[in-house]
């Protein structure tokens, strides 16, 4: 039995999924999964194999569902990997569009950077421009 | 400038990450980053280019961190691709170490399966073994 291969599903809560699914679509670029929101979730896909998934917590939090629930409540995270020629024209665009850069992070020098914003939710939303997590 | 290419950082919650680390290294078989959690956070690399990190939300929910806080209440949700021929494995699996499974799924006849857990947190993890969402 070999170790789970990757993620296919990363998750996001919104009570606002009308609201989520311009951000995700219009601000971040993102490709949305069907025709749009449904009362439950907001999806993207993010290349092969993987899916956004932003979720309503008082639906999906539902007990009685077909699956199992699920649902947090307060500011969730996820970091979006970009070029990293293309990390300041993606902070010159979140200010464009005004949504704003809440910070800037350089890590170890010249290891990777990073710009913070916040989606509609809340939930903070890291666009990096380099892997730069231990490999081993 | 390019939508993102992929998600670097896929994020869960757990209070007691010692018990996440067992559980995601032990149970889940991810190869953790590093040697262990910190107070923070215990990190798991996901293949190539891409981690799951469990966050201690009492202390990445704090203000004034390096970086912008974030931490979410209640279960979370995540969703790890295996391999077909190893899904009723890994169900065994999760049943003879004391997880158990919370619900299997099958999804529109043969396109795929799913079984589901929990985390000692409550999350719902999900092994699925197929991508079953729209491809464009």
């Amino acid at each position: 039995m070999k170790k789970p291969g990757s993620i296919l599903e990363t998750i996001l809560y919104a009570t606002d999924l009308n609201a989520a699914h311009r951000f995700y679509r219009d601000v971040m670029l993102l490709e949305p999964l069907g025709d749009g929101p449904s009362g439950l979730c907001a999806g993207f896909r993010i290349g092969t194999g993987h899916v956004l998934l932003v979720f309503n917590p008082e639906v999906s939090g539902q007990a009685g569902r077909d699956v199992p629930s699920h649902g947090r409540t307060g500011p969730g995270h996820v970091a979006f990997r970009v070029e990293p020629d293309e990390l300041d024209a993606w902070a010159e665009h979140l200010e464009s569009v005004g949504v704003g850069v809440e910070q800037r992070v350089e890590w170890d020098g010249e290891r990777g950077r990073s710009v913070y914003c916040r989606d509609p939710a809340g939930n903070s939303v890291e666009l990096i421009d380099a892997d730069i997590w231990p490999k081993a």
